[in-house]
């Protein structure tokens, strides 16, 4: 069975460059861009632990971590059904069903579904959008990917800390602007933030992203990690990028 | 009467290198560093404003501010005696008691003291450790300036609140390890963090100061605006760097 005959009409196959896996994506749904590839670097997972993605789309976290980490489990958890049609099968183009999976699910539900405490590492790229913000043409499930429709930020760090062990790890990216919400709702949902690296275009620039590590159960005291330059004064991505942006630190 | 007259024994005075402005200032106590030249250029008081800071010490933020602002008055208050009696002696030295006083007080007590919401513009340059870290061979004197021993930063951000007027500014300067701190406090008494700045001791390093304004009532929305770089390669100050110290930004 070759790989196009995974795809359903409208639907593309993109190479992840990372273990010959490729992502199944269909460009009139979410697809992902560099924050996810930043956070699946960023994110670690411990040998034999378990991993859990929330607002995981196509699997793309899930699926490139399972590239990088040597964890026992990989899981994503997905509103939206053909989202989650997607990724399964991409997961099964890729032949990795033993370890990583994306089940259809509500995070406001977690509870439903997921025993308290129960992982390693839990890792979110959330709708950056609050409901109501930006375009009004998207369609559904775009505006539902990328606004807080059906989730809030505070759902989110709500589900994490629910999912994750005691010292266990919550990675997520977002938009800069909201980081005053993200370190409230860490700290109301018991997950301390340690450390935080933000993304700048270039040098002198105001950032565009911010990735966060918090620990559940941790003690408060925060490490800034030096920025991420993406593009030098040539316009081409700096060394400590392609480094970063390709998994090699 | 000369200068000097002004000084008892172990005090020296300080050139503020504006509008001509002295400080008295006793080595065996906490003296001014950059931490304050700098918040008292990122902070600003409207044109016939009031402006209140918190933990004043010798008085430098509401002396340097009354330099370079229009505002009606710059108050502080000061837990500790000896820094309160060296701060109204610069005050009169410099001959501006009409607009700048700095009082002996209790910011734990500050409904005592205070009307709520008089303020336009509140500052504090806190103390930045907690209570039990660092060298414990410090007089209490510079302990309790540099720990928070008589002040947490909660009661700081309870006390700006408590003094600031809706849509007032507060303004302060802080350890990045404790942004999450500030930033969970600040929400909690109702004042959003509007904007952050980081200072670099050079480029790519990371952050050993930052500066944060925070609006009474404000609405969440973050701007992170881009950072201070203060040495440049040559182990010179950054232009950009002299240019705020020097309060032309």
């Amino acid at each position: 069975m070759n790989n196009e005959s995974y795809l359903l009409e409208g639907e593309r196959l993109d190479d992840l460059q990372l273990c010959g896996y490729y992502l199944i994506q269909n460009p009139s749904l979410f697809c992902f861009g560099m924050d996810s590839v930043l956070l699946s670097n960023f994110a670690k997972v411990k040998k034999g632990g378990k991993m859990l993605d929330l607002c995981s789309g196509n699997g793309v976290i899930p699926i490139l971590m399972s590239a990088k980490n040597k964890a026992e489990s990989y899981k994503g958890i997905e509103y939206q059904k053909q989202s989650v049609d997607m990724a399964e099968r991409s997961i099964k183009l890729n032949g990795i069903e033993e370890k990583v999976s994306v089940v259809k699910g509500d995070i406001l539900c977690i509870k439903d579904i997921e025993e308290r405490g129960t992982y390693d590492t839990v890792t979110c790229n959330p709708p950056y959008m609050l409901s109501g913000q930006g375009s009004e043409n998207e369609n559904e499930s775009l505006y539902i990917a990328r606004h807080e429709v059906k989730c809030t930020l505070k759902d989110v760090f709500e589900a994490a800390s629910y999912a994750l062990k005691y010292g266990g790890k919550f990675y997520m990216v977002h938009r800069p602007e909201r980081l005053c919400d993200i370190m409230y709702f860490s700290r109301k949902y018991d997950m301390e933030v340690k450390k935080i690296r933000f993304v700048l275009p270039r040098e002198n620039a105001t950032p565009s992203l911010v990735l966060s590590e918090h620990i559940k159960g941790g003690k408060p005291s925060l490490d800034i990690l030096p920025s991420f330059i993406v593009y030098d004064k040539n316009n081409n991505y700096t060394e400590s990028f392609k480094n970063m942006y390709y998994g090699h630190l």
